[in-house]
Formats: C-alpha cells, structure tokens, sequence
C-alpha cells in the first residue's frame, strides 16, 4: 500500500494539483486471476466517487464475471433509485453488444471486437463515462482484431478525466510503455493445481 | 484465467465434488495495490451468491477502502431491502470494531487486533457467515500481535462452507503453506514513481 511518498519529483511543468488529478490508464496483467476483480474492486471506488462508469467486456463468458456485473448493475440500479454512487452501464461481446441490435447466430469475433473498439472510441471522444473496464481487452490486440496502435494512440490522447483500465494476459509492450499503474498479478498456488476445479461464487 | 482444467487429480479420497466444494483460504501478497482491491472484487461474487460477507479492516485508514466499504455496505443495505444478494457487515479498527463499545482515546493496536482476531474466531466457530475479508490481516501477525500457529490452526479447520480471504505484504510463510490459492501483486509501474500523487476515486 503505497503511502503516498513521492519517489520522484518530475520536470513535466505540471504543479503537483494538476499532476495528482492526471487521469489513470492502468493496465493489469500477469498469468493469474485477479486482473478483472481487482478492476471491479477499482470500479466500486469510481461508483463511490458518483462516476458513471462503464464496462466493455472482451470475452464471451456464460458465468465467469456474473457475480461482478449483477453486483455492479445493482450499484448502478441504487443510483438509478438514490441518486447514490454512479451511473453503470455493462457491455457485452458475444451475444451482440448491448448498444448493437444485430445479434447473429453467426458469430465474427474480430467484427465484434473492432465493433467494441469503435464504441469504445466514440464514448472517449464524448466523455461519456469516467471510470472505463476494458475487460480482457489485451486479447483482441493481441489476435490482431483491433490496431495496438490506434488503442495506445486513442487512450493516451482521450480528452478530459476519464480513467481507464485495461486487464487482459500478455499486455503488448506498447500498451504497458503507455500506462501509468501496470501491476501483473503472479501465482504463488493455486486450488486447480492441487485437483479443484473452480467453484460457484468464488470463480464466477 | 483458468479454464477450469486440472493439472493434477489428488490422492485425497475426495469426490470431485466435495473438492470442488472445498471452501477456499486464499493470501493476497505482494508489494503492490490491488490485494484488497482483488478481495472486495470477489466479495462481489459472493454478495451475488447470497452469502453473508464480513470484513474484518486490520489497519485503520481515513479514506482508503472507503469507496470499496461504501459500495459494499450500500449492497448490504440493497440485500435488506430486496432480498438480493448477500448480508454485508464491516468492521474497522483503530477507531473502535463495530461490536465493542470501548472506544478509548488511548489507542492500543495490538489490543486492537488481538481482539479483532477473537471476533473473528468466534464468528467462524459460529458459521456466522460465508465470505470473510481479513484486509491487511498479515501485518498484526508480522508484529506479533496475533499468534500465527493459532491463526493458521483456526483457519485450517474452521467448519462448514466458510471462505477466507488474507490481504497484506509479506504474508507468513506459515500462512502461505497453509492457504489454498495465494496471488502476488507485483508492481510493473506506478505512477507514484513518476512523482503522481494518489488521487480520489482510484486510490479511495
């Protein structure tokens, strides 16, 4: 827990105002699980804070996630009703995005990802949200699907103060040469290596 | 993320089953941020899954983890009003655990601690609830002031179906044997090192 000392005093002409209120692109990577839980535990801040927040989610999954996305919509239900917290809007790749109508049985999963991408860059250019969960993201570029290029160009020149976190294995070395908070998550042990498989509420 | 494979089946006599029902002691270590954060990610699983959660905070903070207890605490209220979800209960020390009433001037933390880990040894002797987050419960135990044979003795055969999360730097070697799944949070970059200062809505 970093206790707030300043390792460095840097020469960037900014005062230290400015500085600490430098919008965060936070990329968490690293073999083991923990990538997108922490996000979600980053997202319960940013909810706290009353930032409307968003979530892209990169990999179709049937069950893995459902216990963050019903626990975080919920949040975004009591703001809805209170006034409470953020605003909570939760997309999906996969089974059509929630903003796209056309849901296929043919699934092209690059289209979908570019298609992702794309929204991605409108909601950034119009500063739509402030906390942003690009979930798993790190796939799409490395396949190919989406430009590493165009991402690190789009994140790091996005307007205004919106946060965003990218999780994902294999974060591309430009991506993480573009971040400010990289932290990759190792395994010490894990139950799968001992014969347990995964379990319901502690898994998904 | 696991895909549910399994490296090894164990010789311990159990079904898959009962292995996989196996309630879980996990460690977050490391010298990086997301260790709590991580936690109160899966205590979003397990609030949807309709388990009572409690947190037991071992270091007292003024702002950090607020927003994690703010949001966590508003799905308690949401599972009282609704019936969604899990029961939510937060306990804090330094300024008093919510179920002592001593709130002295004089502050003892190693009293502190020592009487939150007798909660909490109660609580799971009782099954009072599913989830337990023991955030940055690894330093009491560093500096002595809980035993770390008792702790390891009453998490290893504490009853029924009760998970168990440690977060905290430098986890004890003898914990870390004893837990199931342990995760390192390791730091690629932070921009603390570039002379950032922490800031609201990501740090708290």
């Amino acid at each position: 827990m970093p206790q707030g000392q300043v390792e460095v005093t840097p020469d960037d002409g900014l005062t230290t105002r400015q500085r600490r209120n430098r919008p965060l692109l936070a990329v968490h990577t690293g073999e083991m699980k923990g990538k997108s839980t922490a996000a979600f535990g980053m997202a319960m801040r940013a909810w706290n804070q009353g930032w409307p927040i968003a979530v892209y989610q990169f990999v179709k999954s049937a069950k893995w996630k459902v216990g963050e996305e019903n626990a975080l919509t919920a949040l975004g239900r009591l703001h809805e009703q209170t006034g409470e917290g953020g605003r909570v809007v939760w997309h999906k790749m996969g089974s059509g995005w929630s903003w796209s109508r056309r849901r296929g049985s043919e699934v092209d999963h690059a289209a979908d990802a570019a298609e992702g991408w794309a929204q991605i860059k409108r909601d950034l250019a119009a500063e739509a949200f402030g906390f942003y969960v690009l979930d798993e993201f790190t796939y799409p570029i490395t396949w190919g699907w989406v430009d590493v290029d165009d991402v690190v160009e789009t994140l790091v020149n996005r307007p205004g103060r919106q946060h965003v976190v990218v999780t994902g294995r294999n974060a591309h070395p430009t991506l993480v040469e573009a971040a400010d908070l990289v932290v990759e998550m190792h395994k010490v042990k894990h139950p799968m290596d001992a014969g347990q498989k995964g379990q319901r509420g502690i898994e998904w």
